[in-house]
């Protein structure tokens, strides 16, 4: 029946992800049973909350257990079915795990069925979380107005990318990239066409923003944390909003990072800072999708992926997304 | 025409307000031209925010300047006028200064006339800043909802006892106060009628919180900031909301306070912090007070102040706020 090999979590990493996290293990490759099918998993969504999966502390999902397949969202194609739900030959997304195989069905993980023809790299970027976190996190977390100010950080990432287009392309009226380093700044002015790029790595952020944005900042949308969202608290304008969408900055902390000591500007500039999960969006996942594949039909948005190859690979393009070694999507193909 | 004694700011504190912070001087009393009215200051009302506004630092008003009377909201009578809105003997609310005498009307100060019969420190706290700004932010910025499990800081305050009651008036499941000391514990539950009180100076206040509140804080109005913030926000409950009223503890910081390092949490609980200024709500100020007068009225709500006598003290009372010197709102009666 040949096998499966997976990668589980072996010991909970301390900072960033090591060789002794994860073991590559091998079993049975399972068989479906009557109203399943077997998936064979072809595209991995690398995305920065895996990591957190992987301590052991309350989150909106449980922890990753020991022993268990690393948690993941990805693309399966059906390969045997016993189930009128998934026909051989359909792709489908869900939390794949980091595995070749996985079951399908009643009881077993739900795949959501692909729109045939749908190229699965679209699929598991701007029609899945990614797309979905920038579009719900920006306008409704972030309830962007015509006219708005916007700065993002991690402006070349994933979720980032897609906000800086997204941001512009619904009237915004200035939107500014936050990146690490010269090339990730020139594709973020570039090929994303956001107005700005800092580059934290070697310019000063706040002295940056305070001359991009010398009227305050409206939407900061933050995917990283740490100091510079303090530097866009300090810059906030009047009723100024904050999406926190997450918080690289600390994932892989060994020590209590640091609070944002400007969040009392929330006070005096009446803002307001707010966390979301997109899972909660779920029942309005198709809205998006349609209003993301209109801006992509109209050329206004494009998506971009890093694609690295092998199940093995998987531990180091998680690590890619601390160390900001990647631009665009980060997945791993099987 | 007799003098007018004030305290103008001399020099700009450094923690808390000094003998040389501000300085005693005297002026001619100033003559009421045509369409206007001299008032002599009855009350002062002493909130935390004067001390941020000695600070040379950009705020919802401008800084008080060096030499310029210290800016206070208090309440006045008028002793002499040539201004048909302000009849002698009327008493108004304003922004009447450290001082004993001022000039209102067209191009000077702008006092509110208060009802006739109304005692003005009640007019001074629960109808003043202090009642509007409990209001609006608990059922505004905070959107109690009946049954939320409340918390409010700085629960025997100013701001912070009506808080804690108006809570419970308007449904709240359960609601626990955050003070310091066991006498303002037990005005809390006592007095105040809530049902926990939690000792800061002698409790370890994340366990409490985790005790009184096992599912989770609905709702956190934060009258202090600090180490009792970053507390609340690892027992938000998902969507739980941060009311940003103050922060008193970094009001007197003489260094960079620490941020709240479990604004993390805002994520994955679905949080949301909002910080707001009751100015903004002055077009509503009157809907609130009717409310509250309703409260009152039927003994659902009960106001306390703390009164200290004479202009000179007007500092010394003014740290109060800082060392938790008071229970009840802080007024100085001249």
């Amino acid at each position: 029946m040949g096998k499966n090999r997976k990668l589980v979590l072996a010991k909970r990493p301390v900072g960033p992800v090591g060789p002794e996290t994860v073991s590559l293990t091998e079993e049975e490759r399972p068989t479906p049973g009557e109203g399943e099918a077997l998936a064979r998993v072809r595209y991995l969504s690398i995305d920065p909350t895996i990591r957190t999966w992987m301590n052991d502390l309350p989150g909106y999902l449980p922890p990753i257990g020991i022993g268990e397949v690393v948690r993941s969202a990805g693309i399966a194609e059906i390969v045997e079915s016993r189930s009128d739900r998934y026909p051989v030959g359909s792709l489908g997304f869900g939390l794949v795990g980091w595995q070749e195989y996985l079951l399908c069905g009643e009881g077993a993980a739900e795949l959501q069925l692909l729109a045939s023809g749908l190229d699965p790299l679209l699929a598991v970027n701007l029609f899945g979380v990614t797309g979905m976190t920038a579009y719900f996190g920006l306008l409704e977390v972030g309830a962007l107005a015509p006219g708005d100010l916007v700065v993002v950080s991690g402006a070349a990432g994933a979720t980032g990318s897609t906000v800086g287009q997204l941001a512009r392309a619904k009237g915004a009226g200035r939107v500014i990239g936050i990146a690490g380093g010269p090339e990730k700044c020139a594709f973020v002015t570039g090929e994303l066409g956001l107005d700005a790029c800092i580059d934290y790595k070697s310019e000063p952020v706040e002295k940056r923003l305070a001359e991009e944005a010398p009227g305050g900042i409206d939407l900061y949308f933050d995917n990283v944390g740490g100091p510079l969202l303090d530097a866009a608290l300090a810059h906030l304008a009047l009723r100024g909003r904050v999406v926190l969408c997450g918080a690289i900055a600390s994932y892989n902390a060994t020590s209590r990072p640091a609070g944002p000591a400007n969040y009392s500007n929330l006070i005096s500039r009446r803002g307001r800072m707010e966390g979301f999960i997109v899972l909660d969006y779920a029942a309005r996942y198709e809205e998006a999708a349609l209003a993301l594949a209109g801006l992509l039909g109209e050329g206004r948005l494009k998506h971009f992926e890093h694609v690295v190859h092998g199940l093995e690979s998987a531990p180091s393009a998680l690590n890619l997304l601390f160390e900001g070694g990647n631009t665009g999507k980060v997945v791993v193909a099987l």
